[in-house]
């Protein structure tokens, strides 16, 4: 096929495959069929069918924690992007690079107020890095080029490439050349070198982290800083950690205030690098926003735009830490009995998770223990909701799990955050993924009980109640799997959950387990 | 309760019920503490839990066009407002008035960036037509007074009230007083004497009419145009119309632009009333956007915001128009037999729909033989998907069932846009509403089928076909159904799925029918 043959969805497709784009997450309507049919042509990029737009968001920002390349996504109009808005807004806290392309009417007929008709710019742009329209077929390549190398460029995110039909469907599209992607820089030597003067004047100094400097080799030079009596620790919710045996542990940042204060106690230096000053999830009555303590220095290296590895090296280098702290050792826990509880959960997943792994963490309450129990699990990548926004966890699985098909993904998903996305069961199904998806049945939003006494609301009537309640009626998860193609089972007690779970792990393609829990 | 002792949350809530809101469909999250202890203190509203926030709008648009009242939704900062935005648009497009209430992190908590922080105002403006933040306590009551008027007024549709957590937990809040709702105005007389000037040039003139002019007493005067010799037409998609035994049956606008030019050939004169120029639902290549034959007059009486039957009879009388059309006649058709098609689903529902029914119509390909056949069944109402966004029937059907408990509601359902939003079915068992569900199983998104080929994206390769099948794995919809508290039941035939929907509307709460299409 020549050039003067491809239409602008060609273009647009053969560029982003050219930049390196090998997984599409779609959820197709009338305005995308061009896409269709160029990925029908487009062997370099795996086309992956979702049943509503928020698994193909998740799923893309999944793909891209996971391969650190952006995917794809085809979504359908103003009203499509909206269903998949959620997960575009938890990517973007998560820096994860992601393409969302959005068909639209032809250029011709937006003034015509057809039904689907919406102000994309208007809803798209809050929750994009980056975002235009190909409002001519020629710059259709261009356009493409550019939101790849946007979306992967300083802080990068989610970007939306916006398709007209008419631009879709006219030939005059034309592949651009793929544009570098600037390696990114460290703190400069003048900022480190002041951050190591306040460390060596300060009594409790510590420093918190993210970005890059979670993986294995990030953590390592981290490590050093501890060593030299720099606390390390991480954002509360990260976007992808290296854990387990091999790996170093920081700390974590509490989720709720009080916690966080009384942990933080007496600390009189923070050291941000790679991430922002660290604040409560939610704002209460009496309570800090700000979770630093009252005199407490601060320093900034730089946020998520910073090789923060790099940046805790020359700290490091700077402070003269030539030790690092210890690793986690691998220990197996015994096999848990009795109640089944987010503890026994911990203990069987770190029992049995294989090395290489990947962690979805949508389990709200019950995910914590079950942090804590795999520090010393086989090593694997931990991956939380960045952006608060539940039902990210199955889609984020099926991300993962597309990225790299060969590891275990595990989903860890509280059964009120499930019900948001659970259509990404069908399409675990569908691909034959290896996704073992856990769904703690508590029957409630048990976060919203405690937040509820949180935030002075009082105690609650019935009504109260019963808006926190999803155990009226019971869901019945395992069937909700099966009938989308995914093996299921109940497990009522510590050991039929340990069983269960290395039964799923030990097999190939997804499982769903209801997890039942006590109390 | 004195007035000075009520929070921001306690003023906005009385005083939406003061306007009269009687249900609240929610999904809310920790910034809506407030809101729902200030619920539970309200026993003029009915609260209504949703798993998903696109379940609570599209209830409140079903509960808006059933009721003509708003319903008020509980919407989870910016993340909540995308889940549940497709429905909004869609509300939008039908001119349903609703109160979606945001909440939002406190006032002085949004410049931390905390993880859910998000621009509401920038990505809830575009599909409001009314939106305002309480950032003052002492003005709860007066904006929540202020947002039911917008929401009524003038041109219709769904308002945002974003309610942040320290306006929603201050004390201050003070109750406002019902603002007066003007209602609409008819055309003026110059125009609709100029409209019969035009109707009395024309040789083939026809009007286009919605709004409330689709209501039984409307569609009345409507036919006494069409007693006079003009074509009355509605709307290809329309939010509700008056239908069967001793109705008027207006023709409706085609769907597909070859289609309805060929309906339309010969019209010489168009007359708008209560709605907009019809269009093409999407462009295509060398076909018509805009739906009016060549050389065709066109007259506009005005828009959505029109008392339209008001006009209409102006009109009529302006015409001498003294006699009215037929209405449709009463008669059922015998029971089907053989295979299952929409032709034959037509008919059962057309045999077994009691009087008063509400129709939910998302049932894409499926949905007009059933239209087309329920001409003559007993009085009922029938709404449509008006802004194009799938998965809006079950969330439809759950709040139509909710305005109007007493009635059968029907909802139709392709099951790719079922799949969009099936988590309505747990809040149909929850209420025990009185929902059938059909679920049109045919295992493809049927209409982009046709819709590749007349978008001329060429021949479906493996990749393309594959992403508009839905079927591998095939989706048990049944047991979806049953797992979420909902009786439900498999036909394959005509006689199977005409005895199940007589069972079905024999009974009482909801039941779903999993229709299992011929060919």
């Amino acid at each position: 096929m020549t050039q003067d043959t491809l239409t602008g969805a060609d273009a647009l497709v053969g560029t982003l495959a050219d930049c390196g784009v090998t997984a599409c997450f779609a959820n197709p309507g009338t305005s995308e069929m061009h896409l269709v049919a160029a990925l029908d042509k487009e062997p370099r990029i795996r086309s992956v069918l979702c049943l509503f737009e928020g698994i193909a968001t998740g799923a893309a920002d999944g793909f891209g924690r996971v391969s650190e390349t952006p995917a794809m996504t085809l979504l359908h109009l103003g009203a499509g992007y909206l269903n998949g808005g959620a997960n575009i807004h938890n990517a973007k806290r998560a820096f994860t690079p992601m393409i969302n392309v959005i068909g639209d009417h032809a250029t011709y007929h937006v003034r015509y107020d057809a039904p689907l008709t919406s102000n994309i710019l208007g809803l798209a742009a809050p929750n994009s890095v980056w975002i235009k329209s190909v409002d001519d077929v020629k710059r259709a390549g261009t356009l493409a080029a550019e939101s790849v190398h946007a979306s992967m460029t300083g802080t990068t995110g989610p970007v939306s490439l916006i398709l007209p039909a008419d631009s879709a469907w006219n030939p005059g599209g034309v592949h651009a050349p793929v544009m570098d992607v600037p390696k990114a820089s460290p703190a400069s030597e003048a900022s480190i070198a002041s951050a190591a003067q306040a460390i060596k004047s300060a009594k409790k100094p510590m420093i918190i982290i993210n970005g890059d400097a979670l993986s294995e080799a990030g953590l390592s030079e981290a490590s050093r800083l501890q060593a030299a009596g720099v606390r390390v620790m991480t954002d509360t919710f990260v976007w992808k950690q290296a854990r387990g045996a091999g790996r170093f542990a920081p700390d974590r940042m509490q989720y709720f205030a009080e916690g966080a204060m009384a942990d933080l106690e007496d600390t009189d230096l923070m050291v941000i690098c790679g991430t922002q000053m660290p604040v409560a999830f939610f704002a209460y009555p009496d309570k800090p926003s700000v979770l630093v303590p009252e005199g407490c220095e601060m320093v900034t290296l730089g946020g998520p735009e910073l090789d923060v590895t790099k940046s805790i090296s020359m700290l490091a280098d700077e402070l003269g830490a030539s030790e690092k702290a210890d690793v986690q050792p691998r220990t197996a826990p015994d096999k848990p009995t009795g109640a089944l509880t987010p503890v026994t959960v911990g203990a069987s997943v770190s029992r049995h998770m294989p090395a290489g792994s990947l962690v979805s963490d949508d389990g709200v309450t019950a995910s914590l223990p079950i942090f804590m129990s795999t520090v010393t699990a086989e090593p694997h990548d931990w991956m939380m909701l960045t952006g608060g926004a539940i039902g990210q966890g199955m889609p984020l699985a099926v991300g993962a799990a597309v990225a790299k098909p060969e590891a275990k993904t595990i989903c860890l998903s509280g059964d009120g955050a499930g019900m948001y996305t659970m259509q990404a069961l069908w399409t675990m199904a569908r691909e034959q993924l290896n996704v073992v998806t856990i769904v703690f049945v508590n029957h409630s939003y048990r976060i919203l009980n405690i937040e509820l006494k949180r935030t002075g609301a009082g105690d609650p009537g019935p009504t109260a109640q019963n808006m926190l309640n999803i155990g009226t009626p019971e869901i019945d998860w395992a069937s909700l799997a099966k009938a989308q193609g995914v093996n299921a089972e109940n497990a009522s007690t510590a050991e039929e959950f340990d069983e269960a779970l290395e039964r799923a792990l030990s097999g190939e393609g997804p499982t769903l387990i209801a997890a039942h829990m006590a109390g």
